[in-house]
């Protein structure tokens, strides 16, 4: 693509016409062809509807082709795939639906989202399983083997990142699975900053579960992920919250069994107008390039913007490494993480704070324009120099 | 209202402009406000974030008032409504947040929705929970003296609908609610058909729980709903699947301790720009007039429907008595059911076909027009002409 068709492809994205958006890792932008899916669906349904016999059939198509689109990107089959509308919900699936028994372990890493470990720490209350940490924090060299030390003769299950969301470090997964698998032991992936940004194959990489959104590096609208889970694991891992959604119904509505497919973990009526919105944000990232080109772009700028950061005193960026993912997180001195944060968004300029380890997290998506980078680095030196 | 505004308040909801909508049960359509604040919600996301400092406060603003409206239209507080996404949702929440012990009784009746009933069941697989069930249909002259008949020294839930959604019968939820609590038995009331229909005060109720959507009678956008907490339920009630929304957390992102009030059960991210629709649907209805007056007025034409019904051979309503609400069901003789609702669809007349027992269900809401119904009833009795 030459720099007019990138500036333009760029600016097809509303929310980025009145920022620098670097943010993608919290919530991606909707692409205008996206955000046209999701007021026709509206449109589609009031005007069919919204109750309706002709309804049913269009929606269960939206399902479907949303499932074959997440499907494509994981380089799996649809009916691995479970519509949920976060990767927490997908996380809750697989965490309550196995029958733990008390004293079972489960080891989560220290770098893990705190609703995740929210859930670990419920079933420790309620179910009595003991809940073990494995530190990915501070920089970890060998994460395989760091895991390997934690691993109980109970451990049932390992909660992992398959990106670390403030060091941006791309764990080796399917080592990862490997070890934990020839002790017997599953694998939970959180996909939060993986899916959308790296290319995936999930059968290959063995992994049991593996939780992802559509909000984030997808740039879908919020409220719409999904759960992958493999398919010798469908029959094994036990529903929790179930409904209409994951059963066969008996003539008289009753239930029948489960749907044979990873769709039974899913419950009832969702936000229906965002499926094809989802679907369709999917499919817009290949109108600029396969997700190869996609992510080595990702890591080009990401590794533009590392090197630029080294510069700069008073600023330590959090991976020792150019990340392999669109995440750039860095402390600073002053320990001012807040205040840089307000100060830069006072400038349009969009980046997070982290509060584990406390820093700041800018994220590139492959449509990143390098003088983002430039403005974010240049506002960064000139907030120094005041914020000694 | 006279009868060219009440026309007008009609036509605002767009989805009625070409058909005869009488499917409120399954789904309200959206009033052009409704609409409007979802597209609005959209717009300001995408302009001020979509991930954003500046876009935090505004959205906790949008759930805090959605809070609001809908425990105005319970009568109680915020702090008791925990948004969910469906009915169903809420129901989970409630059927796995008791700490069952295997042997424990659970009654349901046998008109609850098959999601609801899944649930249960699996309670019975996965712990144990004896499902016991209590007959609705046949119609039942005494509720109250039917369920007081199933219940067991071990029974600890009820679960059952308040207004039934194929009768359209209204159970006298008071009167069981004291019934149940007289033996230390708790009330989960699936609130499908009530909410948005009935007046409620669900304090006076004395019910523990109320599991409810937006989608339905209070016409907001499919995928959003919520479940009332009565207060001194929160603390006992144990949270199942969690995430960020429910807890408060440290200043290194650690999980420490739930939210105070019912947002515990609350998850992650859902679909955001669904809030402040359905705070607008809630409020729409009171330009119109007052839920009292709504409430009647539902109450007039669903009679009015019910008596013209009466009259036709070959046709059977459930309901012996004019419902007291806007679901009017019937049985044909001929048994041809899914047939009937087709072809009155291929007409643009939009009703809807049960399973159990085998009828079809017309609603009529507030601003349902006579004419409507008129409509309805023609296109019936010219079906069964050349459908014996």
């Amino acid at each position: 693509m030459d720099l007019e068709t990138l500036n333009a492809y760029h600016h097809s994205y509303p929310a980025l016409l009145n920022k620098t958006y670097l943010n993608y890792g919290g919530q991606g932008p909707l692409h205008q062809q996206t955000w046209q899916a999701l007021i026709q669906s509206d449109r589609h349904i009031q005007e069919q509807g919204p109750f309706a016999n002709r309804v049913f059939p269009w929606l269960a198509q939206q399902l479907q082709d949303l499932r074959q689109a997440l499907a494509d990107l994981l380089n799996t089959t649809p009916d691995t795939i479970a519509l949920t509308d976060s990767v927490t919900s997908g996380c809750n699936i697989v965490l309550w639906g196995i029958n733990w028994q008390a004293g079972d372990h489960l080891l989560i890493s220290n770098c893990e989202h705190p609703g995740v470990v929210a859930i670990a720490e419920q079933l420790q209350r309620r179910l009595g399983v003991v809940v073990d940490r494995v530190n990915f924090w501070p920089w970890c060299e060998d994460d395989v083997t760091a895991i390997a030390a934690r691993l109980h003769p109970r451990t049932r299950l390992v909660v992992i990142s398959h990106l670390l969301w403030n060091t941006g470090k791309l764990l080796p997964l399917q080592d990862i699975v490997q070890l934990c698998h020839q002790q017997g032991i599953q694998v939970l992936a959180d996909a939060a900053q993986s899916v959308g940004m790296v290319p995936l194959n999930l059968p290959a990489l063995g992994v049991d579960y593996y939780a992802f959104t559509g909000h984030k590096w997808c740039c879908g609208p919020a409220g719409l992920g999904g759960l992958y889970i493999r398919r010798d694991r469908i029959e094994t891992l036990e529903p929790t919250f179930v409904g209409w959604r994951g059963i066969h119904q008996t003539r008289d509505a009753q239930p029948a069994g489960w749907k044979e497919d990873a769709s039974r973990f899913e419950v009832a009526t969702t936000a229906f107008s965002l499926v094809s919105a989802l679907t369709t944000a999917v499919g817009v990232h290949d109108q600029w390039g396969s997700v190869g080109d996609r992510y080595r772009r990702i890591c080009y700028l990401s590794q533009y913007l590392w090197q630029q950061l080294q510069g700069i005193a008073g600023l330590t960026c959090l991976s020792p490494v150019p990340p392999p993912s669109g995440l750039v997180s860095f402390q600073l001195a002053n320990g001012q993480h807040r205040q840089l944060v307000q100060d830069l968004e006072a400038q349009d300029i969009l980046v997070r704070e982290l509060l584990y380890p406390p820093s700041v997290r800018a994220c590139v998506h492959y449509f990143t324009l390098p003088q983002e980078c430039d403005r974010l680095v240049l506002a960064l030196k000139d907030w120094l120099k005041s914020h000694p």
